[in-house]
């Protein structure tokens, strides 16, 4: 199979509970984190004073990770997601649709085909210990909805 | 509290049933994945064609992360621990001590105190938010023990 560029990887936490923002405060006491970039649920964000976090991203030392609350693929926090949480791996690629079909030809169980997500190409692969890959698109951002 | 340098962490991958070894080669051929060391446990080593992994370190794009076998601290795969298994982050830094301190101060349970494991200080902290974070000294090895 050919050459799928993969260009890194990043943890993503889960948080259940609607307790990103909590656990965004815990890492910046706990482990001095910095917060690089937020982004927010856009519906969410005009509606309460609380939006739901889509990705939190933090500096801890040299190191990366994205901070998120539950939630399912219209943007609300779900009572099944809400239960869960946990971690994840965001990795980026340069074709999406290549990088979940040789993962899948590896033996990883595609969770979900190739949809367009918050402007890009996500993907989502189960690998055969348990890990799930969110395998995102970089650099190909499809033009913003018109409002 | 006075800082407390952090270098960065690695997302370390612990896989049940002796089954890092097929991770690793599910990692190459999913993802590309680099294998760019290896620490294997010596007693395991010596006495078995198959040894205990301790960390594979994998490179995926720039992405950096650990992989190993299920094992206590004895470095015996353990029952307990093979019906486990899932993600941690080892997070490197220059005073374990301290860092341990700082996150309990914010609100993570210690899981294990500050030992000696492979040769250098590791320290054990579940946050609360399920996340364990295995503290490690960088820099700072003891020496080795004398065979």
């Amino acid at each position: 199979m050919a050459e799928v560029a993969l260009l890194g990887f990043k943890p993503q936490l889960v948080v259940p509970g609607m307790k990103a923002e909590a656990a965004v405060q815990f890492y910046k006491a706990a482990f001095g984190a910095e917060e690089i970039g937020r982004v927010t649920h856009p519906k969410r964000k005009a509606e309460q004073e609380c939006p739901l976090i889509l990705y939190a991203e933090l500096k801890i030392g040299s190191s990366l990770i994205l901070v998120s609350d539950c939630f399912d693929a219209a943007g609300e926090e779900s009572a099944a997601a809400a239960g869960g949480g946990g971690i994840a791996f965001r990795l980026e690629a340069e074709d999406v649709d290549a990088a979940v079909k040789k993962a899948a030809a590896a033996g990883a169980e595609v969770m979900s085909e190739v949809l367009e997500e918050e402007g890009s190409l996500l993907g989502k692969v189960k690998d055969p210990f348990g890990v799930v890959w969110a395998i995102a698109a970089v650099g190909k951002k499809s033009p913003e909805p018109e409002a």
